[in-house]
C-alpha cells in the first residue's frame, strides 16, 4: 500500500502524462478489487480483490453454484436464441435483422462481467463462453472506436441524436466494466481495451470545449471512474465529472419531468432527494459517491448523504429494494412503500448495493454494511430462483397468488436484470472484508479465507468459519505473517441487540450494535476471534406514515426478512386470515431448517385465525372479533414464489 | 306508454323503413329520458325526462349552481384559451395550429351535452355558449360526412388508419350524444343531424360485408343506441351490435395486452371479468346493457351479470371509484385496491354510475342504485372541487398531503373528468325517479317534484321533501290525477338498517333494507308517505384481502363516506398517529354542519394518539404502545383537498 505522499506524487506524475500518455496500470491487475480504491484520497476503507477471497461451504457458495453451473450458461443460450449475440455478428456481417430493445449491448456486457468475475475466483468453467463473447464484441469495433448495434448501419444516423433515451453511454459503461473485470481476472487487456477506444473516440469529439454530451441513463460515470482506477489516466476522471456535472449548455434543453426520471440534466451537487427511475438515481448516486472518493470533493459528499438519508428514512423497502412505482420505475413519496404494488426492480436493489458499498468506503459507517447487507439477502436474493433458472424484475413484498403474474421468468424483453443479479453474486467474495490503514475490517459473515497483507505489506490470513446465516456464530483465526498490531474490525449489525465477542476465549465485555467493533492489539498468529450475534427472531414495525403497514409487522432472523407463502399454511388455513399472535412471549417463534430453502430454517409462529370473515368486499363492523389460535408457517422472503402460485406476504398483520 | 304490441309494430314498421327510411323519433323529444327506454324490451324499469323533474333547495342544488355558474363558463374559457375550440375554428380557415391531444374534440361536446341538459332543465344561462359551440362544430363537417379535428388536412392520410388509439369513433359518440341532449332540451335536430351524417358515411363504407372497423376507446356504442332509441333507426342499434361483437376479421389482429386495455377485439359476450382501462371497460358494459335493454338477449345480460359480480365484489372502491392502477389507468387483481396510489379516474367512477344505472333498468334490482349513489356522493362528487372550479382527475383514498401532489386542477391536457362531471350533474333530475309498468320508484332522495304521468297516462305528481343526506327523513307527497292504484317503490338502501315507511301517518311495519319497499295501494291526491333512512355512523370494514385496509375501518353516515383531514385535527395531532376508538359505544360520534363542506355534518370521533412514535422507518416492535385518548375530527370525501394540502385518510386504524 502506498503512503499518502506516494499517492499523491503518482497522481501528479499521471495527470501530467495525460491525456495523451499511453495507458498505464496504476496497480498490478492482481491487486485491484471490485472498488478499487488503493490510492482514492477519499477512501477510509477499501476493498480486497475477489481473488484474496475464497469463500468456504455455505449459503452463498450454493447461490453462486446455480450463478455458475445453471445461470449464467443458460443465459448464454437465450442471447443466442434471442439473437441478442447475433446483434454483434451482424456488424460482421452475419445476414440477420437486429432484435431486442436498444439496450441489449449492455445485458450481454453484464454477463461477461459475471464470467469475469467468477474466473477471478479461480471458476473457469464458463471461461470459454466469454471468450467467444469478447471475440464477437470485438469484431465489430469500429475503426474510429464506436460500438454498439444499434445505432450503425441503417441506423446510422440515429447516432448520438437521442441522448436522453438511447442508452449508447450506458452500454459502453458496462463493457468498460466488463473489459475491467476480465483484465483484472487474466491480466488481458484486449476487451479494456476495445472501451478505451470507444473512450477516445468520444473525447475526441464531445466534452466541455466541443460538442455537448450526455447519457439519460447514468452508468457510465461509475464506469470511467473504475477505468481510471484501473488504468490512472485521469481523464476518465474529468470525463465522468464532466457527466456528474452535467453540461451547462444542456440547461432549459430537458424537461422538469425528464429532469426528475433521469437523475441527469443538471448538477448532481443540485439534487435533494432520491426521485425517478430507481435505477437511474442510484447508479448516478453510486457514480457520484465514485467522484467524491477520488476527488474529496465536499460538495459531493454532503450531497450524498442527504440523499442516503432521504432513502433511508423514508424510500427503502425492509427487503433493501427501491423504486415503489411501476410508473416510470420510480421513487414514489416519501413512505410511499406499498407491497403489493412495489415495483423493487432487482437491478435497483442491486443499485442500492453498490451505492452503500461506496459509502461504506467513503464513511466507514456500519449503517452502510447494514444496508448493504440487508439488500443482498433479501431484495437481491429473491431475483434468483433457487434453481437459478428464472429471474424476477419486480420484487414485490405482498402477492395474491393470481397465476397470471408471472413473477419468476426465465427471459424479460428488458432483460438487465438477470445478468446484473449474476455480477453481484460472481463478485461477493470481494465484498467480505475491507482495509483500513488500521487494519482490516469484516462486512460479510460467511465461511471464507482471506489471503491478503496488512497495510504494511506483510502478509495477513483470516479465516471466517460460521454457517451464518442459519446460525450467528462466528470463528475467526487470524493468522499474520508474524507478531504485529493492527484493528481487526467486526461488523455488529444494529439488528443484533445482543451480541458478544470473544478474543482467544475471552469475552471482551460490552459490544455496541449498528457499528463496527474495533479490536486493536497485537495480533499473532493462531489466535482466535468469536463472535456471537443475536439470531433471535425479530419484530419489526415500520413508521406509522408508511400507511400499507399500520397495523402490521415483519419478521425478522438475522439479515434475513421472513415472509408467509399461502401453500404452507396447515390445514387450507387462508392467509388473509391470519394475524401473528405477539401477546406474551413474542419471541416464541421456533425454527426448523429445511434445505429446501437454502438450508434456512422455516418459522413456526404463533398466530390467530379470524373464524367467520364475513363475505362480500364491504360489511359492517362487527362488536367483537372470532380469533382462533393458529400456527403460520414462514419462510425466508428471499425465497418466495420459487413453489408454484400462491399467495405472498411480507408484512403480516398482528394481535398484542 | 305503449303497449307491448303497440312497441312491437313500431317496430316492424321502423325495421322495415331501414336503413334507406327517413329518420324519424319514436316519441315525442320532450318526453325522452336520460337513457329513454319507452320501446326497449329489456327495460324493467325505465327513466322519467329530466324535464319531468323539478330540485328544490338542497344538497345537489348547491352543487348543479356552482356547474351552472362557475364550471360551465370557466371551462369554456379554457376552451378558447387552450385552442380547443379553435381546432374546429381551423378546419373552417382559421389560421391556427391543431392544440391539444388526439381526443380533444370529445371534451368539447361533452361539455356541449352538459349546457343542453341544463336546458332541458329550464336553466338557459349558458345557452348562448352551446349555441355557439354549434355553430362552430357545424361549420366543420365535410362534405362526405367526417368531422373530427385531427384526421384531417395535412393529418388527412391518418384517418381511420389508427383504429386502435385514434379515438376516431370515441369523439362521434361523444358528438352523438351532445345532439341527442340538444334536441331533447330543444326538439331542434341540428347538432343531432351533424353526428348522424358521420354515422351514415360511416355505414356506407364500414361494416360487417364492408371494411372492418372498430375503436378502442368503447363509446360509440352507447351513443349509437342512443340514437336509435331517439329516431327510431334500427339501422343504429345494429351497428352498436357489430362493435359489441367485434368484426370476427379482428381475431388475431389486437395484441392479448390491447385486449384487455381496450376492452374491444373479441365479442363482448366473452369477457369474464373487469380488466383494463376502468372507463373504457364500464363504457363498453354500459353499451352492452344498452344493447340488452333493447334486445333481450340473455347472452349479454348473463356476462353484465358475471362481470358486475367482478367488481362488485372485488374492484370497487368504497367511493364507488373504480380503476386501482396508475398504469394504463386500469383496474388491478381483485382485492387489489390500494389507497395512497389510487387511480379511481373521475371518468371511471362516471363509467360506473352509468352502467349501473342501466343494470337498475334492466333489473329492477335496489343493489345497482346502492352502487349508483354510492359512486355519485363521493367518487365523482368528489371530482368536482366545492367552489367549481378545480377538477381531479385521480380521486386516491388517502394524501401524504405532499404540496407537488396537485390534485386538483382547472385543467388537464385530457381534460376528459371536468365535462364529464359536468354532464352527469347538469343531468341529475333524471336518476331521481323511475317508472314501470307497476307504477313510480324513488332512486335517490332530494327535495323534488315530479310532473310525470302513470303507465296509463294519466298525470302524477310525486313532490320529496327532505334534507337528506343531513338528515335521513323524506316526506312525499302523492298527487295522481285521480284516485288510481299503483306502485310507489321506495329505495332501501342497504346501509339503512333499521327504516321506517309512513303512509298517511301509519307505520307500515318491517321494511327490508337493499330493496324497493314497494307500496301498492289506492293512491289518491293528498296522499302523504313518510321515510325515515337510518343515518347513525357507521363503521365499515374490508374483506381481509384488501390488504392495505387490514385494521383499518370507513366511516360512513348515509351515503357519504367520511375522511379524516391533517388540518381538521386539533392541537397539532398527526393524523398519521391517530387511530379510531371503537372501544364500547361505537356510535359515539357527534355531528356538527358546517356549511363549508356542502352543509353536512364535520364528524367528532373518539379516537386514540401514540404518543411516544419512534422515529426512522423501520423500528423493533415493543411490547406496549402508549395511547393517549383524542378526538378525531371527520370531513366527506367528497371535500377532500378543498382547503390545502394536507394528509388524507378515508381508511383509517382503529383499537376495539
Amino acid at each position: 500500500m502506498l503512503s499518502l505522499n506516494m499517492r499523491l506524487s503518482v497522481f501528479f506524475v499521471l495527470v501530467a502524462m495525460l491525456p495523451c500518455a499511453p495507458v498505464k496500470a496504476q496497480s498490478d491487475w492482481r491487486g485491484q478489487a471490485v472498488v478499487h480504491l488503493e490510492a482514492s484520497p477519499g477512501a477510509r476503507v477499501r476493498g480486497v480483490p475477489v481473488s484474496a477471497v475464497q469463500l468456504g461451504p455455505g449459503f452463498w457458495t450454493e447461490r453462486r453454484k446455480v450463478v455458475t453451473e445453471v445461470s449464467i450458461p443458460t443465459l448464454y443460450q437465450e442471447f443466442e436464441q434471442r439473437g441478442i449475440l447475433d446483434n454483434f455478428r451482424r456488424l460482421a456481417g452475419k445476414q440477420v435483422a437486429r432484435r431486442g430493445p436498444i439496450y441489449t449491448d449492455s445485458d450481454v456486457y453484464k454477463w461477461m462481467e459475471a464470467v469475469a468475475f467468477e474466473v477471478q475466483s479461480g471458476e473457469r468453467r464458463n471461461q470459454p463462453l466469454l471468450e467467444e463473447a469478447i471475440r464477437i464484441v470485438s469484431a465489430t469495433q469500429e475503426e474510429n472506436g464506436y460500438l454498439n448495434t444499434r445505432y450503425t448501419m441503417e441506423r446510422l444516423s440515429d447516432r448520438h441524436q437521442n441522448m436522453l433515451h438511447g442508452h449508447e453511454l450506458y452500454c459502453l459503461g458496462h463493457l468498460l466494466q466488463a473489459g475491467i473485470a476480465w483484465y483484472r481476472a487474466t491480466g488481458k487487456r484486449d476487451l479494456m481495451d476495445v472501451g478505451i477506444r470507444f473512450v477516445r473516440y468520444l473525447q475526441l469529439r464531445f466534452g466541455p470545449e466541443k460538442e455537448p454530451l450526455y447519457d439519460g441513463h447514468p452508468e457510465i460515470e461509475l464506469a470511467l471512474i473504475e477505468l481510471y482506477r484501473t488504468t490512472g489516466d485521469r481523464s476518465f476522471l474529468d470525463f465522468a465529472g464532466y457527466f456528474l456535472n452535467s453540461d451547462p449548455r444542456l440547461k432549459g434543453r430537458i424537461s422538469q419531468r425528464d429532469l426528475v426520471y433521469t437523475f441527469i440534466g443538471k448538477p448532481f451537487t443540485e439534487r435533494t432527494q432520491m426521485e425517478g427511475h430507481a435505477v437511474r438515481a442510484g447508479y448516478a448516486a453510486s457514480g457520484a459517491a465514485d467522484y467524491y472518493l477520488e476527488t474529496g470533493d465536499d460538495k459531493y459528499k454532503g450531497t450524498l448523504e442527504r440523499l442516503w438519508r432521504d432513502l433511508a428514512e423514508s424510500k427503502v423497502y425492509i427487503t433493501g429494494g427501491i423504486g415503489s412505482r411501476q410508473t416510470g420505475e420510480a421513487f414514489g413519496e416519501a413512505f410511499e412503500l406499498p407491497n403489493q404494488l412495489a415495483y423493487t426492480e432487482s437491478c435497483a436493489a442491486i443499485a442500492n448495493f453498490f451505492w452503500n458499498w461506496r459509502m461504506l468506503a467513503a464513511t466507514g459507517d456500519a449503517r452502510h454494511a447494514d444496508l448493504l447487507e440487508r439488500a443482498l439477502y433479501n431484495g437481491i436474493n429473491s431475483g434468483l430462483s433457487l434453481d437459478g433458472r428464472l429471474y424476477c424484475y419486480r420484487n414485490p413484498l405482498e402477492l395474491s397468488g393470481n397465476s397470471n403474474d408471472r413473477i419468476r421468468n426465465p427471459w424479460y424483453d428488458t432483460t438487465c436484470c438477470p445478468p446484473n443479479l449474476q455480477r453481484v453474486l460472481a463478485s461477493l467474495p470481494g465484498y467480505l472484508f475491507g482495509a483500513s490503514s488500521e487494519g482490516i475490517a469484516v462486512h460479510l459473515y460467511h465461511t471464507a479465507t482471506l489471503d491478503w497483507r496488512l497495510p504494511d505489506g506483510q502478509p495477513l490470513k483470516i479465516r471466517q468459519t460460521t454457517t451464518y446465516p442459519l446460525e450467528g456464530t462466528v470463528h475467526f483465526s487470524v493468522e499474520p505473517g508474524r507478531e504485529t498490531t493492527f484493528e481487526l474490525g467486526l461488523r455488529i449489525p444494529a439488528w443484533s441487540s445482543n451480541t458478544k465477542v470473544l478474543v482467544n476465549g475471552e469475552d471482551v465485555g460490552s459490544v455496541q450494535s449498528g457499528a463496527y467493533h474495533r479490536i486493536r492489539r497485537q495480533w499473532k498468529p493462531g489466535d482466535r476471534v468469536e463472535l456471537r450475534l443475536d439470531m433471535r427472531v425479530r419484530h419489526t414495525l415500520a413508521n406509522p406514515r408508511v400507511r400499507d403497514n399500520v397495523g402490521k409487522a415483519a419478521v425478522e432472523r438475522g439479515p434475513v426478512v421472513y415472509c408467509l407463502e399461502g401453500l404452507d399454511q396447515p390445514d387450507g388455513l387462508e392467509p388473509e386470515k391470519l394475524a401473528l399472535d405477539l401477546r406474551g412471549n413474542a419471541g416464541a417463534a421456533t425454527g426448523v431448517p429445511s434445505r429446501l430453502l437454502g438450508g434456512l430454517p422455516v418459522l413456526q409462529h404463533p398466530a390467530v385465525e379470524q373464524q367467520e370473515s364475513p363475505s362480500g368486499l364491504y360489511h359492517p363492523r362487527q362488536a367483537s372479533r372470532n380469533w382462533k389460535p393458529a400456527q403460520a408457517r414462514l419462510v425466508p422472503y428471499f425465497a418466495f414464489a420459487n413453489r408454484g402460485f400462491t399467495p405472498m406476504q411480507v408484512w403480516i398483520p398482528y394481535i398484542e
